[in-house]
């Protein structure tokens, strides 16, 4: 059946790997998810992420995957990345735990600082684990070339990150269907 | 049928939330509308926006949705934006009832104007009202990540709100079917 | 039949337009054109423009569409309009008549100047014609904003007119159906 | 049947041809190519790479197709291209016999350096081959318009090459059928 062929059609990977001597960071782009609504149409469920993971090396060229941490960057920080000046750091702090019992307990803090020749940035990644006691650091030294990559691939993901991609392909025959709460844009937009 | 289908599908909702402690700014963009002509081909019918709603914040990261000021951005506007130098301004003036009886009665003034550390830009919307001898003021101060993401998600937004994305898309197998208006086009790129 | 459809569905149009006080200026932009091969896969048979259609105003936002001139920028001619400098200048030379028995009758020059006050660009064409004795000029002043979406609508034209988009799209499933000349081109590809 | 359909749309072929007097460069896209899993998902198979193609010259606008010369850039190289400022070099060394027996004995260099005037770069290749020693040098000068060219259509090439453009098109309606080791990424993703 038609159900079939899509679930088999399923998902698709990729990502942007840069393994460096003493750690590995692997950058993973994943759209917004959309829900459908009663009156047919989509809204976003969740908003999509580039998810950045750091595993360290255990010899040349290999790395530790029992060992990998994760950091989900949202649309916001994705952009703050991308707008990120030569000599400029930008810093943000992610708490795995939020809003759960371990809410504080695992502080997470992603750091892009410009390497010393001004020629691309350090990210580094520090998971400091209250309940373990340990403080975990992985570093990747990212050159200027990786760095155009990524700010071209996140520049690129970022559209569909936020779901506008999808918005802005549907077709919108006739602006049937506006949700209740939007009556008023349609008046809106029709006298803009 | 095919039909049912289509309707089924319809439209899809993103934007781009910004709240911050005195109101907040949603972001959508609404991709351009096409019209079938006679010849079959598809032509603009309604250019696409981005529309900016502001909300007056009544408690923390509460909003009040009744007070809810509307500011539809055209391309031009969108161009202004993405544009905009780090120390520069650019103001929009939009008279919602333009060409009806109630003309000149609501200004609404959009200013983009540059955050005093040099690192973002406040949004601020105003709404004059003759008739209800009221002003109102909104004001969302956006981070550079931010504007870095407003930026980004509006340079990919615009050749969707021109509708240059689906000309782009469209097969063009034989140059067949040209408007009555547009031989000449065609005589002219065949002889450029 | 699906024949019929796909012709019902035809071409799209939209353009994005400038009217001034002396002139306007109409931008559409045009895809590449692909034919299919013996092999059955595509390729580019004619290479897309962005279309400018200058027309001279004959009343208040009135133009005379009789005296329309048309200049087809090429990719890289594209390139150059979307690379330019805030104070660099830009000029185009074409002979609509190249090839033909009216070859070097007809001159068309068009140049992108910057506006005194540093703040946009002139597009000036002039159409000298040798037959006619005629030399038309039409001038029309794109503001900075105005310039920043046609750098931005030309910039996501580009791939869709040297015919990038589509090969970007197309599945590879197996690499199978190389074209003769191009088995030398999968060798390279898999050892590069 | 529909599988045939699909084998007769095949590939599509599209390039960026720069001919000048000593040499001619031509640019060709191709995307990652996708296997499928088990799972039913899409894996990036093989990255994309823009292949460069460099032929001499044997009279006026005729160049010599036997004694092409091609070069395959990677995601990291092209974002190292895109990313070159005015004034800087960039250099690349390929061996296409990397792995094989004859590894060390074909070395492959391109270097983009800035042209005199500052208005373009050169794109110089140099094929050593120790077995037929030999040396061949092809040089092709690159205008800052041809560059801009370049620039935007790597740029847009570049998310295609890395598999991201299909991993944001695909849906991923219910986040099933995740693959086993990325459980963990699912919970991630579920608390960030």
């Amino acid at each position: 059946s038609t159900n079939t062929s899509e679930h088999s059609s399923g998902r698709a990977y990729a990502d942007y790997s840069i393994f460096k001597g003493k750690a590995a960071l692997v950058m993973t782009p994943l759209p917004a998810r959309f829900s459908k609504m009663d009156s047919g149409g989509l809204k976003v469920d969740r908003k999509g992420v580039v998810l950045l993971k750091f595993m360290p090396a255990i010899g040349q060229r290999k790395y530790d995957y029992e060992k990998k941490q994760y950091f989900a960057l949202s649309a916001t920080e994705v952009g703050s990345l991308i707008g990120l000046g030569p000599t400029e750091t930008c810093e943000f702090f992610h708490d795995p735990s939020m809003k759960s019992s371990l809410e504080g307990l695992v502080k997470k803090t992603l750091t892009v600082s410009p390497l010393g020749d001004g020629n691309g940035y350090f990210f580094n990644l520090s998971v400091l684990n209250a309940v373990q006691k340990t403080n975990e650091r992985l570093s990747v030294p990212v050159t200027k070339a990786e760095f155009a990559v990524i700010r071209a691939a996140c520049g690129f993901a970022l559209p569909h990150m936020m779901g506008w991609s999808k918005v802005m392909q549907v077709q919108h025959p006739e602006h049937r269907g506006l949700l209740p709460g939007q009556r008023e844009l349609k008046m809106v937009t029709d006298v803009w």
